[in-house]
């Protein structure tokens, strides 16, 4: 991260645009969102959002990256005891989607993803080149790609499943019953070994 | 399946507008379809699909039953070793998305299931008081209801993942590797027991 040269004033500014972009992104999907909206919607210039973040591509990679913020997303994996990677990493990526009742923006980035092909493509770069690599390079696994590629996909299943078409076991369950069932998946899929569950009664 | 008092030909008239409906729903979403366009789509008349189908809703899930098959999916769990259920539900799934650069229809009904409220509702209804109601019925879990809805969630974020978002492991990795690799996790899901490996080297 490269803050030389900003004024004081210019990261709240920042994170205003990007709150509103990510509020548009959520209602309209990406190819319905525009600069000029998401300019009007911050209460600044157009061309202070496009000197900020150039395009609507590097607006939607920065609302992605501030939503799901890759480092805080890494430190989850590699923080730590390793036999609990699985359970720290569903534990941050939960209270990213927050409450049933009122979401985040994250499940607004999957849904631009789902629809747009172009979003599509902006989110594969960012997780790919970025948070995935990293993760994978974490990993003592023998497919550790794989495996953390998985790991996205049982975590953007989830914010599906729970929060758009909202299944009733998913929404009915606590974030600690889920933690508890899912981590071992996720455990699983960083690193390729089995594992054996708490037995609980 | 009630089948009684339709005469030859309704069948593959029904089909015909089942494959325009989820075309439609794929390409523009559940809100943006409407049952005229569907009905020019098969070449018919649209008081023909409303009187097969009814309405939007049911038509929706009409196309969702055609293409999950939920006949099929429980017989996936429960027809065989139980200890293979995992394994018969993860190769049943991907054969429907089919490959990743001719993708189903599957992924359409996901799509519409994101973006519209309406449809999500008539996904969560379909699965949750049919097929997920079935599976979790057949199943000897402590929590069969959340096993699997839980397995439905890995289902759906592998569908997004690699059929959307296009993950590289994920598209790269071939049907068996995908299916070697999140059998377990389905197995975990829905017998709650722990996730054992096949040692491969």
């Amino acid at each position: 991260m490269v803050r030389t040269g900003r004024r004081p004033g210019q990261s709240t500014t920042r994170t205003v645009i990007t709150a509103a972009a990510a509020q548009r992104f959520t209602a309209v999907g990406y190819d319905a969102t525009s600069l000029r909206q998401v300019a009007a919607d911050a209460g600044v210039d157009p061309a202070l959002v496009r000197r900020f973040f150039g395009s609507k591509e590097q607006l939607f990679t920065a609302v992605a990256s501030a939503l799901i913020d890759p480092e805080r997303a890494l430190a989850a994996v590699v923080d730590g005891p390793a036999e609990q990677a699985g359970e720290r990493l569903s534990r941050y990526f939960l209270s990213l989607l927050g409450d049933v009742s009122h979401p985040g923006h994250l499940l607004g980035l999957v849904r631009s993803a789902v629809t747009s092909e172009h979003a599509a493509r902006l989110l594969r770069e960012f997780l790919a080149d970025g948070l995935l690599r990293d993760i994978a390079a974490s990993l003592a696994s023998k497919r550790p790609g794989l495996g953390a590629a998985l790991a996205a996909s049982q975590l953007v299943g989830l914010a599906v499943a729970r929060y758009a078409v909202q299944l009733p076991p998913l929404t009915a369950a606590s974030t600690e019953e889920l933690v508890s069932t899912v981590a071992p998946v996720l455990q699983y899929y960083l690193t390729g070994h089995a594992i054996s569950l708490k037995e609980t009664s």
